[in-house]
């Protein structure tokens, strides 16, 4: 199933995204045991596998009537952050192939690991504000992973049982920031530097998250055209290398590096930074269209 | 005024430090107005100028009657980390100049900003687990600033503004896993590797923050011993320079750098790294002691 989170009329609530359609929870009500509540964010179902079991089986029940429930005026409906609170926004860098190769850094024999703060979330169709500090403002597609059981040194054989489900991220990376100190926090932790969503697909609609194509469009023109599967460390590698670190738990969210086609990847004098105005989508198989816009 | 987040029979609670005594907050209940909640954690605290102005007035009412109210067995209380769930967890790097020397690094001319998972917070005598990925586990004295202020683009004289309060921090730190790939994360947040404590003492308790000694010992012997007037950047330049480039919010902790001393900053035949059994104890003048025990 694909859940998002929207805000309609000032009300915040959980939706199921289906066939591009928009099916307010609330049309399970009549199939739901007696007692059984409703999450009113992604950030609360993720952490209750007793009300996500409880909806797919009043999912299942609805069967064709789902269209009658379809949300009619979808204008109407702003999307939020698909997790609105990550506990943790852990990124993977360099872990692409040819992206590795594009920024001239050697392949890593183990996960560089760093992060974005939690607050930094966005949403679909946010407008993302252009940081008063940076001339370099650059666009990276990535997977997210979004955990949902506590997990510490867990296995790669057992690592995706951990995993509640994905969607698309876009890591937005001020290159002049993130080179500044060696440290690429401040590069990549601006307000509203990553946009999570439109939606989460539970993990069992992504049979194989190491094979999925991925994408980056700027102003409509294709800037990144990949595949999960040129990933130098898999989704499972990744959290069974975290887990050994620190301890993972439900709500946090893991972004797992961009393929090459950044603007940092271009030579020197053909990189087009992003600029107030541009429009980014990012777009992974099975995940849907991230779109974004960058603000003054 | 003190406070600090501890818990009893289960129960967890803000309380007052008060001269090397704890008084529960509801000592305060019968000068209080009626229908002023109190906070049950910090976090809430700080959020609340309006509690805190009560807390104040109420505490200075009881005047000499608070020793009545200390609590008889100290031993039945359980600190708590000084902020449960910070916002953010940012750090400062290489910020004292005898400390960026003996780490044979160049003075910053800019804040290195790197940072925790706030999940990696410690109280006050918890026990540390010692990551079985290192060898290299070394402590960090460091002046904690709680920010209690929304704050973006402030300017350094009125940074101070925006603070709620301070407190002791050791900024654990597995060198091996630090130094790994370029990016310090993976060696600052292993769990537990961020003890808080043992109480946030608010602004008006320190003049200047900038004027402060600071010490670490290990199992009793003095390592660490300077005064946070050799930080390169003031907590008003800090607070400034970070807040140009994301938002800073209520709760988010800045861990502001330590002083020479560390076991990294050793000669290489002379380091000694912590081991299973050591205690770490950090002082900061007017903040106290935050002690913490290396388990196994």
């Amino acid at each position: 199933m694909k859940f998002a989170n929207v805000e309609r009329n000032g009300v915040s609530s959980v939706v199921i995204a289906n066939e591009g359609k928009i099916v307010p929870l609330g049309a399970l009500t009549r199939w739901l045991a007696n007692g059984t509540t409703l999450p009113t964010t992604t950030d609360q179902l993720l952490k209750s596998p007793e009300q996500l079991a409880a909806i797919r089986d009043a999912w299942d029940r609805l069967g064709p009537d789902r269209s009658r429930f379809e949300s009619k005026n979808q204008t109407e409906i702003r999307f939020l952050p698909a997790i609105l609170n990550p506990g943790k926004l852990i990124c993977i860098g360099l872990n692409y192939k040819k992206h590795a190769e594009e920024t001239n850094m050697p392949l890593p024999k183990q996960p560089v690991v760093f992060s974005k703060f939690s607050d930094s979330v966005a949403a679909h169709h946010d407008i993302i504000p252009y940081p008063a500090e940076t001339k370099q403002l650059d666009y990276e597609a990535e997977l997210a992973i979004v955990i949902g059981r506590t997990a510490s040194n867990v296995s790669e054989e057992e690592a995706l049982d951990y995993v509640f489900g994905y969607c698309c991220a876009n890591d937005l990376s001020a290159r002049d920031l993130q080179m500044r100190s060696g440290q690429w926090l401040l590069g990549k932790t601006g307000d509203g530097f990553a946009p999570l969503g439109p939606y989460i697909a539970t993990v069992d609609e992504i049979p194989d998250p190491d094979a999925l194509r991925i994408s980056a469009s700027v102003n409509g023109k294709t800037v990144q055209d990949s595949n999960t599967s040129d990933m130098i460390f898999s989704c499972r590698a990744i959290i069974a290398y975290l887990s050994k670190h620190f301890t993972l738990r439900p709500g946090d969210v893991i972004l797992t590096g961009t393929p090459e086609g950044v603007v940092l990847g271009q030579p020197e004098s053909d990189r087009i930074w992003l600029k107030p105005g541009d429009e980014m989508t990012i777009s992974i198989e099975g995940l849907g269209e991230l779109t974004n816009t960058v603000g003054e």
